[in-house]
């Protein structure tokens, strides 16, 4: 069990790989978003947020998106000054309208104007549409921690690659679900999940090294599992808990999309596909001001006990540690920040790829 | 896979079984928690709801606990006559005490405060501690949906059956989730489940029928499948997902009890076993004004087209049907409501029994 705890597929393939600072990262970044149209202050803000998505090891969800994102916007698919505004608003609640812009701008505009409302109301839940892909759902689980608030992330995913359970069709994305709860002397506990057993992306890396796809992870349209990576594209991801993942699933791109009328089910645009097409990705926060049912102290010192409850359990046989939801994550980030980012070789050569067609200096 | 999602571990029990019409069994429960000592108006609202439980197929979590319930509040592990009221509140949240009054009556308090607090914020979160076991999760996420609100509801299991995962400790229970949406023509979508792969009430009737466990529903102190029924009361459930059930668990328990000042981890009061304890169980739930987001009557045509879209979906080889979450649920209750309750030999048996010890009139 242990092996599969600390199992991450891209470990073997970021561990060697050179390191680059963090500011230097978040300064090219920065570079490429301005040049592509953003506001520099806006650039300065998905900047920032994608390099913590790396720091924080979701390198699947970090700067190797910048490509897309690029691409998506000089092909018209995102706006990149949008005008991202409230809709509809009650004390506690707020639509609100993303005007196509990146997913990192309008969700942290979100994720502010639920902190907002909730430190008045106790609770505040923001739903958005007309956003796009915003890295990983950690990140805006998380802004709420620093007001002793906790936060929960919704999202529908940027393609279908789950069938509800019994089907053949992917009407369903791996849509993430992401819960932060914060702590006193430890790391705050920061679950971030997709309702399948395993996440595209480390599909996708089995594709790219032509290794075989475990079995668990996905079946065939003839329900067998499939594990030839080569037929990957052609599969359907299994939910974790059978329909209990599946139901996980449809309440998040209900919740996500269908109340704040952004895309759900086959209306979800691909988002590596479909390059110039707006996406009308929904998201949601929700922000529980802690102090609203309990003092904040008291509160953080019983999740101290209560991280130290599980870590310091009894193991099983060959397992090493008990990890808590997010703990892995945290200690990456402090190797990052210290060490820096992995900059394996394919990466650095998009990136530079990226400079060339824009016109700007590369990667330091 | 449809075996598995149609697999109901009580049906063959309760199929052939001699049925009860919905208001006899509703009345003799009343008829059982006055003589305990409940307010008149009190045991009709817990009856009624746990008939409610008992229409919707949650043969393990309706009547057949009244016996239980009847023991605890005899034990003095339960207040019959609670001052259930808030203690704390902000305009879209509120702590709620049950004064260790039976679970049904405080999240029913707690569910029409979170209504009516979203009436006017447009979202409500009302948390719950010093309650107690509350039928099934589905019951309360439901409230809401009359109001054109979506329903999530929160609990910390009666018991401990799941471990930190790596750990041989059960420190966490099966705390479920539940979720309901309203739709317009179609039934509410409604999923309530646990982060485990089998809810400990499956384990116990393989356990009362001697029959193996299902491998992947358990395992031992050793880390091997267990599928011995003898050995289940020492076996660790498996969660959904590996450690993302884990983490569903260890949030659920966060949000529904510690944050209610409610038990958590190793504080959890055995229901079961420690009938003269107060349990201090804590629940959440959240109710969300559709309108606050979009029109009532626009959204829920769009959950019928989603509920459409899923279940004509193109199916796996050998699966007829492909069910939304709570659907099974909403057709038992159609059948049970016209044909009546099942009631098992056992079942009214151990009514028969309270009935003697509370010297009241039998079941009709």
């Amino acid at each position: 069990m242990s092996g599969r705890i600390a199992s991450d597929a891209k470990t073997a393939n970021v561990a060697d790989a050179p390191r680059i600072a963090a500011p230097a990262l978040a300064a090219f970044i920065k570079r490429a978003l301005e040049a592509a149209g953003l506001r520099s202050d806006d650039a300065k803000v998905v900047a920032d947020l994608m390099v913590e998505a790396d720091l924080r090891g979701s390198d699947t969800h970090g700067v190797i998106r910048l490509p897309l994102y690029l691409r998506r916007l000089k092909a018209g698919g995102i706006n990149p000054r949008p005008d991202i505004r409230i809709v509809q608003e009650r004390p506690a609640t707020a639509l609100v309208d993303g005007d196509n812009g990146i997913g990192h701008l309008v969700m942290r505009f979100a994720a502010m104007t639920a902190i907002e409302k909730a430190k008045g109301a106790g609770v505040a839940w923001v739903g958005a549409r007309m956003s796009n892909h915003a890295g990983p759902a950690a990140l805006y689980a998380m802004m709420p921690l620093a007001h002793d608030m906790i936060g929960l992330y919704l999202a529908v995913g940027s393609n279908n690659h789950l069938p509800p359970w019994g089907s053949t069709e992917n009407l369903l994305g791996t849509n993430p679900i992401a819960i932060a709860v914060p702590a006193e002397e430890e790391p705050p506990i920061v679950l971030d999940m997709a309702p399948t057993v395993a996440a595209f992306g480390k599909v996708r890396l089995k594709m790219q090294r032509r290794e075989e796809i475990p079995v668990g992870w996905m079946i065939g349209r003839d329900g067998k599992p499939l594990t030839d990576p080569k037929r990957a594209e052609q599969g359907l991801l299994l939910p974790i808990g059978d329909y209990k993942g599946y139901g996980l699933s449809l309440m998040t791109g209900l919740l996500a999309g269908t109340l704040n009328q952004a895309a759900f089910g086959r209306d979800v645009v691909d988002f590596v596909k479909e390059q110039g097409k707006a996406a009308n990705t929904g998201h949601a926060i929700v922000a529980v001001s802690v102090e609203a049912f309990a003092p904040a102290a008291a509160f953080k010192r019983q999740v101290d006990a209560a991280i130290r409850a599980m870590r310091g359990a009894q193991r099983l046989p060959g397992v090493e540690r008990i990890w808590l939801p997010g703990e892995q994550s945290h200690l990456k980030r402090q190797d990052r920040a210290q060490n820096g980012i992995p900059m394996p070789k394919p990466l650095r050569e998009s990136l530079e790829t990226a400079a060339r067609d824009l016109g700007i200096a590369p990667l330091a």
